[in-house]
C-alpha cells in the first residue's frame, strides 16, 4: 500500500518533470481540479483519442453477425440550451450530498467521510474521523490519522483488535461523524449541483442561465433525430463523440482521475428494445477487449456490475470496467461505464421538446414492431482517465538503470516513437543524425537529441517511454550501420541506416 | 451580392441536410451562437485539425535556415486560475462597447449599428437605422430595411442619389442613431465583458469566480516556464495548442463565423527580441502558404495589416489573413491573425505571479544578450473558421447535375474519401461491394451505400464532396473491373477492383 502511494507520487513527479502533465495555472498557485497536458502528455492522449475514433467511427467494430456496425461521429457544443439538462434530469438530480464543518468550514462529500472505531473484546479502544476514498482505504487512512498517543494505546491493546468504519452516508446521522480535520460538528447534508453554471448573452437572469455539459452524451441525444434524418443509418446504429465535460467536484483528487475538467469518449448505440440486452452484453465484452488491446494487463482490469441501489437515475443496468490504480490498489477504480440507458433520455427529450423521437422501421414485419423509441447502450469512457491508466500501466521502476524507472508504453501509444542520437556532437555524427531525422519525421513522431552525455539522453528517453533509440556512432561512417537500443530489454543491435524506416514501420 | 447571400443560405441548408453542421439544441429552439458538428462536419474538421497539428508539431516547418523548427504541443485547461485573465488584460480590457434600446430592450454593438442617409443634391430624401456588419454591407442592408413607401420615394428621386452611413461608434453621439428594430432611443454605450463567468467550488463569491478562456494562447504563456524547464527546447521555439475557446458575443452571426463557442489553433513562437521582426515576416508568409496548400484559391485570400489604432492591447503589430466569405463578399473577413505580441504577456505574468520569465541563453556571446524575456509571434487561427472556409470554398453550384451543387473538397480533406456502390442491390453486387469496403476501410474513410437509385446515391456523394465513387456492376462479375466516377469531372473509367486501394493511395 505504501509502495502504491509512493508510486503515485513518483508518477505525478515524473509527469511534471518530463512534460506529460503540469498542474494548471501553476505560476498562480494552481487551481484545484484542473490540469494541463504537456508536450508528451498531449501526444499520448491524442494517440488514445485517435485510436478510439478510428476503431469506433472510421473502421467500426464488426457486430455479432460479422458485419461492420453503423456508427457515425459527432461534435456537439459544450454549452447547450439549458432545457437539455432539465430533461436529462441533471438540474434536479445531478447532486452530491455534502456536509460542512461548522468550525473550520471545510466541505465534505457524505460518502467520503467516516468514523473508524478500533475495539477489542467488544470494548472500544479509540475512534477517529477520517476523509477517505472507500471502505478499502479507510483502515489505512485511519491509522495514518492517529497521533502518537493513540498509536501507543493501540499497540498496548496487542492482537485481535477489530476495526469498523461507519460512513456518514451509511449512518444517516450527522452527529455520528465529526470533521476529520478539526473534530468540529458537521451540518446536515445538503445537495450540491455538480454542473458549472454560466450566463449566455448580456443579461444575467434565470432565462440566460446555462450549464457546461457534465457529460457529452446529451449532445448525442439532442442530435438523434438530425442524424437519423440526414445520414443513411438505420437502427441499430451508434453516434460517437469525444470532447470536454465539466463537473464541479467537491473534492477533486488522485491526480487527473477526478478532475473538474476532463475529456470523455462516449458512444450511444440505438437499438430495438428487445435486442438491448444482447447489445449490452456485446458492448461490455467488446470494450473490455479494446482496453486490453492497448496493452493493459488483464490482472489490472475487471468488471464491476452496479447493484440496483447504485444505478444512476437514467440507467436500467450498468457495468464498470475498472482498473487497479496505484491509489486504489489493491482495490480498483472506474475507467469506463457501459450503461443500459433504456429509453430514458429519448423519452425525456420527447416529453420536454414535444418532438417525436420514435423510430419507424420500414422493414418491421409486424405493426407493433415497426414504431418504437430505441433503447440505448452507452459505452462511456474517459479519455483523461485512459491516459492516466496508460501512464500508471507504463510506470516501471528499474533500479538497474540510471533513470531508476522507465515508461513501458506500447509502441503504438508512445508519444515519441524513436530517439535519434549522435553518440557525440562532432565527427560528422550530428549531420548523419539530422539526415536520418529528416527522413523519418514525415512518417513518425521522432525526436532528434544531439547534445549531452549519451547516458543522460538514454535516461531521458527511458523516462518518456521512447521504445527505440537509434544511435549514430563512429562505425556509422564506416559501414552505414546504427545502433538500435530497445527500451525494455536494453539490448542493442546494429542495423543498416537505410533500414531504419522499415524497422520502425514493422514495429509500430 | 444577392447571389452571395443566397449562397450562404444554401450552404447552411446543405450543411444541415447532409450532416455537416446542425444548430445546437435544435429540438429546444436552438441556442444563439452555438452549433454542433454532424458526422461529416466532424470528419472535415478533424482532417484540418490533424493537418495543422502534423505540420506544426509532428513535422515542424523548416525555418529560414532550412532546419526544422522546434515546436511542441500542449493541451491546457479551459478554466484556469482567474489571475491569468487579470494579468492578460482580459478582465479589464476584453470588452465590447454596447448600447441598449430603451424601448424594445435589444442590445447592439456600437460598431454594428448605423444610420444610412439617402440624399440628392445635398437634400436628404430619407434615412434609416440598421444593424450591419461593416461599411461594405451597410448600403445593401439599408435598402433591405426600407418599407414600400420609402422605396417609392427613392425611386421617384431617380438617378444620382448619394448614400452615407454613420456608425454609432464613429459619431460618438448616441442620439444620432436610433434602434434599428423599433426606432427607439438608445442608451449611452456601456462596456460588456466577453468572457463567460462561472464559479469553481461550492461557494459563490469573488474568490471563486473563474472564466472560460476567451483564447487558448494564455494557457501557453502559463506553461512557458514548464516547457522550458522540462523539454529540451531553446529559444527560438514554439508551443502549439488546439482547443475550445468561448466568447459571449453580443451578436453571434454568419453561421459558425462568429459563434460563442469555437475552436482555435494557436501557436506562440518565443524568440529573441532582435529577431522578432524577422520571425513575424516568416510566420506571415508561412501561414498564407499553409492555407493555400489546403486548396483555397489565391484570389479568395489576402493580407490585411492592422493600423496602429486597431491593434489589441497586447499587440505590437498584427496582420490578418482574410478570406472572401459569401457574407462579406466582395469584401473579406478574418481567418487567421498573425500577431507580434512583443513581451507583453510574459512580462504581465511575471509581474502578477512574481515568477521570473527571463530566458538565459547559455550560448549568448555578450552579457546583455544572454538574459531576456523572449518576444512572441503568434499565428492564431480558428479551426471552426477554417472548417467554414473549406465549406465555402468547396460549395460549387452546377445546374447540370441532379444535386444542383457539389462540394469540391481537396481529396485530402474530404470527409469521405470514396463511396462504394453496387449498381443494384442484387446479382451478387452487394457482396462484392462489401468485400471492397472491408478491404478499404482499414486505410481510408470510405462509405458503403447499397440501396436506392444509383443517381440519387451519386447525388448524395456529390453533396457531401466524396471525390471518388467505385461502382460494382454487371461487368465486375465478368472481368473484375469497377467504375471510378470522378466527382469534379463526372468522368467515369473502369479499373481493376484489385487496383482500387493503390488508386486511392495515389490520389490522397
Amino acid at each position: 500500500m505504501t509502495d502504491d502511494k509512493n508510486t503515485m507520487e513518483d508518477l505525478v513527479s515524473l509527469c511534471k518533470r518530463r512534460g506529460f502533465v503540469y498542474p494548471a495555472s501553476e505560476i498562480y498557485g494552481g487551481i484545484n481540479g484542473f490540469w494541463d497536458f504537456g508536450p508528451l502528455g498531449v501526444q499520448l492522449k491524442n494517440n488514445i483519442r485517435d485510436h478510439w475514433w478510428k476503431s469506433m467511427v472510421e473502421c467500426t467494430p464488426a457486430g455479432p453477425d460479422g458485419q461492420p456496425l453503423q456508427i457515425v461521429g459527432l461534435d456537439s457544443a459544450i454549452i447547450q440550451n439549458p432545457k437539455t439538462w432539465e430533461a436529462s434530469g441533471h438540474v434536479e438530480g445531478f447532486n452530491d450530498p455534502m456536509v460542512d464543518c461548522r468550525e473550520c468550514k471545510t466541505r465534505f462529500r457524505v460518502d467520503k467521510i467516516a468514523t473508524v472505531t478500533f475495539s477489542k473484546d467488544g470494548d472500544e479502544i479509540l475512534s477517529t474521523h477520517i476523509e477517505t476514498e472507500s471502505a478499502s482505504t479507510a483502515f489505512e487512512d485511519a491509522i495514518a490519522s492517529l497521533n502518537s498517543k493513540q498509536r501507543k494505546l493501540l499497540k498496548k491493546a496487542g492482537n485481535d483488535v477489530k476495526t469498523s468504519a461507519r460512513f456518514l452516508n451509511d449512518t444517516g446521522d450527522g452527529s455520528a461523524v465529526a470533521c476529520p480535520l478539526c473534530g468540529g460538528e458537521l451540518t446536515e447534508p445538503k445537495m450540491f449541483n455538480l454542473m458549472f453554471e454560466t450566463f449566455v448573452g448580456a443579461v444575467r437572469n434565470d432565462d440566460a442561465r446555462a450549464y457546461l455539459r457534465p457529460e457529452t452524451a446529451q449532445g448525442i441525444f439532442l442530435n438523434y433525430k438530425n442524424v437519423l434524418d440526414t445520414m443513411r443509418v438505420k437502427v441499430p446504429f451508434g453516434v460517437a463523440q469525444i470532447g470536454k465535460a465539466f463537473r464541479n467536484e467537491i473534492t477533486p483528487r488522485n491526480f487527473v482521475f477526478r478532475s473538474r475538467e476532463f475529456e470523455q469518449m462516449e458512444m450511444e448505440f440505438f437499438c430495438h428494445p428487445d435486442e438491448s440486452g444482447r447489445w449490452y452484453e456485446f458492448w461490455k465484452q467488446h470494450r473490455m477487449e479494446w482496453w486490453k488491446s492497448l496493452g493493459i494487463s488483464e490482472q489490472n482490469l475487471r468488471f464491476r456490475e452496479h447493484g440496483k441501489e447504485e444505478l444512476a437515475h437514467y440507467s436500467d443496468a450498468c457495468v464498470d470496467i475498472e482498473y487497479r490504480y496505484p491509489f486504489t490498489a489493491p482495490d480498483f477504480g472506474e475507467l469506463e461505464g457501459i450503461a443500459h440507458r433504456g429509453c430514458f433520455d429519448l423519452s425525456a427529450h420527447q416529453d420536454y421538446s414535444k418532438i417525436k423521437m420514435e423510430y419507424f422501421d420500414h422493414g418491421g414485419k409486424e405493426a407493433d414492431d415497426s414504431r418504437y423509441i430505441p433503447h440505448v447502450i452507452e459505452p462511456a469512457s474517459g479519455l483523461t482517465r485512459g491516459t492516466l491508466v496508460l501512464l500508471c500501466e507504463a510506470y516501471t521502476p528499474d533500479p538497474d538503470r540510471p533513470s531508476g524507472v522507465y515508461m513501458k508504453f506500447d509502441p503504438k501509444f508512445a508519444p515519441i516513437k524513436a530517439g535519434i542520437l549522435p553518440l557525440v556532437a562532432r565527427d560528422g555524427m550530428p549531420e548523419k543524425a539530422v539526415g536520418l531525422y529528416m527522413d523519418l519525421r514525415k512518417d513518425f513522431m521522432v525526436e532528434l537529441d544531439i547534445k549531452q552525455n549519451i547516458g543522460k539522453r538514454y535516461a531521458r528517453q527511458d523516462e518518456i517511454g521512447t521504445p527505440f533509440c537509434f544511435t549514430i556512432d563512429g562505425q556509422t561512417g564506416e559501414d552505414g550501420t546504427v545502433t538500435v537500443r530497445y527500451r525494455d530489454s536494453l539490448q542493442q543491435e546494429r542495423i543498416n541506416i537505410d533500414g531504419v524506416k522499415k524497422f520502425l514501420a514493422e514495429k509500430l
